[in-house]
């Protein structure tokens, strides 16, 4: 049986119904993954209305929990038939959606605060996915470092750390892996291509897998071979491993994403290097590999126990090399655990 | 350089400009991949704003083609002042994105159906990356097949196609692979799990990946070893590949969608078989492993050349076994051509 959220939403979303379409509340709401459905919690209960493809699968996965499963039959307004307001995500509702629940004659009242405010706090059942999806990329990407050899291409590489993760138990990839050789790791969101890899290139890898639905997110930059020409990287690694290692040290219930941001970023400053530190510290991770707390120069989301979330500096010299190191991390008990946890030594192979 | 259909888009959208920040349609308008960022075409030009993650590499990318890249300096409002309208594709923006264009005093034009009807019809550089991600879905379950051994789990079985795919090129999968062992394939959308590989299994393959932003998508449902006990079932295979191969005969330019469906659903009616085909024929493939044409009973678009979309009658027998045939095919010089290719007659490993 899954574990559902159905009346932890409706009760905080304060509304007479709560309807669920979009596929990352879907599966927060009813722990399933699926791509077709519409989840509505009334006083009465929990109804997921879905297609064909899913009944059999939906049906078994949530026997005995306390959401029933039934056939959609369109058009939707037949499910809303006596109902006067309707909770729904409106920043993650399309127009014409809102227009039809409108001119259905419905109150619409927003159930976003209710979803982001639930799953910014992860459960135990979800960290324990978490866990696990973390511990898969370590392993998988432990395994790959035998796998690297001169001469194979970008796409070789992600596809070998690709494969590891799914051989190891993960249901997909995160995100697209990027794998930058070279001069490459210095586009933060370098596409993953035919470059080959060469004696001396810094290598970088950003990657990470689901499980049971849930994300984690990791980066490596190490050394193919050392070739004698990186000392200033070797120098600038430290520093940004530093920087690094200080988030995960400082980072304390209470504080805002800003602030932890600033331990990064403020440390890197010193050094002369936050202005190549072009993004944001981090991100929340969950469902999805992008959620709340933002952990960024503006950020006002204040820092809980039972958050997950990204530490990542990075610094980028354009054409010439970038560096990122990133963990996903938790805030428990206070202080942050680290959920992945391969050597962040300089690697050189 | 990227092929771009900036001018293409906004010719059709008829308004003073378009703005378009949704991934599939960014694709589509500036040829290229990233997952953040707007285009804005005026009579001016167009312009790709962005922010730092992607500045370099889509600079490089765009590097003479009608479009400029600038970096995004929010808020959004600074891009479109001095204009009086914007087109932008109502069913794919959230609702309060529409209310912020409403309240900046901008008139709004539905510019979904300029990018439908564009999309809908393959461009040659288009039909060449999607021939090339079914060539690899192709080269991969070909190379897949010695790899598969008793005692594999449905998870393995993904991992290896996914690699292999990834191995031949793609840049990553259309979606999450589908692998169906025994009474598994019975449900559609199984997900893909733990069970082991036994001898005399069904074994049901739902795979696709992506080149050039591209996708592909096959299905092919075949035997682990002969055990006997699969009389009917080869029978019913036989029907839905005949249904399947009926469609790719029979399916000519001036159609609906509804009448290409009715073609295998009729051939099935007669076998009695109708009744376990649960889902539409097919679906259109582009950008999106999911977009126009539809093939379904209700579908009134009309078939025309350049269109790509899938092949994939299916039978489902709950709890016992199911069967789904499904190429990626396209309607060129008034014929179905399939672009993917492996044999489709029983295979018994």
């Amino acid at each position: 049986m899954a574990h559902t959220n159905a009346q932890k939403i409706f009760k905080s979303a304060g509304a007479q119904a709560v309807l669920t379409e979009q596929p990352d509340l879907r599966k927060y709401i009813t722990g399933i993954e699926t791509s077709f459905g519409y989840v509505l919690t009334t006083e009465k209960g929990t109804v997921f209305y879905t297609d064909s493809r899913y009944l059999e699968a939906a049906s078994a996965a949530l026997k005995g929990s306390d959401i029933t499963v039934k056939q959609f039959v369109p058009p939707l307004e037949n499910i809303l038939k006596n109902l006067k307001e309707v909770a729904i995500p409106l920043s993650q509702t399309y127009y014409p959606q809102y227009e039809r629940l409108k001119e259905a004659g419905l109150k619409i009242i927003d159930s976003a605060n209710a979803f982001q405010n639930a799953m910014i706090i992860k459960q135990d059942y979800e960290l324990d996915y978490i866990r696990q999806a973390c511990k898969i990329a370590d392993d998988a990407f432990t395994a790959l470092l035998p796998r690297i050899k001169e001469g194979m291409s970008e796409n070789d590489l992600a596809a070998e750390l690709e494969y590891l993760m799914r051989k190891f138990g993960a249901s997909g990839t995160s995100f697209s892996t990027i794998a930058a050789f070279g001069k490459n790791s210095s586009v933060p969101h370098h596409e993953t291509g035919t470059d080959k890899l060469r004696f001396g290139d810094i290598i970088l890898v950003d990657f990470g897998c689901k499980f049971g639905g849930y994300c984690s997110d990791c980066t490596r930059t190490f050394l193919f071979g050392d070739d004698k020409k990186h000392e200033e990287f070797k120098k600038t690694y430290q520093s940004v491993l530093n920087a690094h290692m200080l988030v995960k040290e400082k980072t304390v219930c209470g504080m805002t994403g800003a602030q932890s941001d600033a331990i990064a970023r403020d440390y890197l400053k010193e050094r002369g290097l936050d202005k190549f530190f072009t993004h944001s510290l981090g991100h929340g991770i969950g469902v999805n590999v992008h959620e709340l707390p933002m952990i960024s120069p503006k950020s006002a989301d204040v820092l809980k126990n039972g958050m997950v979330f990204s530490d990542e500096p990075g610094v980028y010299f354009e054409g010439n090399y970038g560096i990122r190191i990133e963990d996903t991390i938790a805030l428990l008990n206070g202080k942050i655990e680290s959920l992945t946890n391969t050597d962040k030594n300089l690697l050189i192979l």
